[in-house]
């Protein structure tokens, strides 16, 4: 058993893959951060979906007035969204990178510009930054998934 | 080739990858019932968005009125993009926990306590049980998945 | 350090990781075509949610009346939430097929078959074909992740 757990570990003592790991726990704490955000929005401006969730507001008629949406839970959920949208892509197809074979610095260049792509992605849609700040960030953080799946495709493909 | 095959079954052999490999696949598949569930409520409750599946109980004017929302229809919706947004970072996250080398005690600790979660978290938001019912195994669930993160971040932090 | 990357590339090198490798980048590029399409009808019908994104076509009040829904878009949109509920369980219960140790021929067919019916699937909602291409084409892609959920709990149960 230790032979194998040496294997194992051996895969997380990889640096390209090391980096895999650091900045895929970056962005998923992230997109996780939407979550707590949409709950403060939702508590602080009494903004509510389900019936069971005003009930700490008010009991019966006076708690309906709770269901009801506001522009910035919906802003932070569109946000939120966007995350799984482009972040699930990152996840696989960053996984099969990582495991291609890049060189480190190219890896790391991957990596960096995508977590600092979506980091400024969040900025741009909460504060909200004019366009196309948004737009251009999204734009970055989809290229380097492209470029991460090319680099999939060249080295493993098989139909 | 065998050779190869030996390696890759390694992997699978470890005992942390196998609980994170179960419990990953009990809660996607909790997560894909979700699936059915909805088309449950939408064929039962004659509750649809896209025109061309309101066919098969009308033709014209007459299927017009099942494009409707049903709050039943909407509340599973609800919770399965709850999954989405919670099982996504643990899919994630998890993997590169159990590639990190955790005590097997404490992995199962952590694989089946978030799995639990999710569970309870689906019937609290289905039945509805009351709140804080669903807010307390959501902030279970995303305990799990920091405490998880941080290990990782912890054994590979590679920036 | 380069015997550990010798080892890293041996996964990669395994004709059923390749195989996911291929067939996971090919379904989660089509996911993200997604949001090209969305972005081309939100510009091409002059379709918007958020207000920063209408100063292109005018300031102040002319501009409001962008900030409005659009069936085609709705309907991308949709679609783009079905593949996320659906590749998701993919990427994940895949991997740890593709760990498993299946055949070489019965992965492919597998990965072959969802990919297929992702395809299949996005033609049918955004043309949109008559039911029930979309709804078939949804189940076998469901079917065959839960064929590989079985093969993953047969072979790595650890509870």
């Amino acid at each position: 058993r230790s032979g194998e757990m040496a294997k194992l570990t051996q895969l997380i003592d990889n640096e390209v893959f090391r980096a895999y790991a650091t900045y895929t726990t970056i962005v998923l704490l992230k997109m996780m951060l939407m979550s707590l955000i949409t709950a403060y929005f939702r508590i602080t401006r009494k903004t509510f979906v389900n019936p069971e969730d005003t009930t700490i507001f008010g009991k019966g008629e006076s708690a309906k007035k709770y269901l009801r949406t506001d522009p910035d839970v919906e802003r932070v959920r569109r946000g939120h969204l966007n995350d799984l949208e482009n972040i699930v892509p990152f996840l696989g197809i960053g996984l099969l990178y990582a495991l291609s074979g890049p060189e480190l610095p190219t890896a790391l260049l991957h990596f960096r510009i995508f977590a600092g792509a979506r980091i400024v992605h969040t900025f741009a849609y909460l504060i909200p930054l004019p366009q196309p700040s948004r737009g251009l960030s999204w734009a970055v953080g989809y290229a380097v998934t492209i470029s991460m799946a090319y680099k999939v495709l060249k080295t493993a493909l098989y139909l």
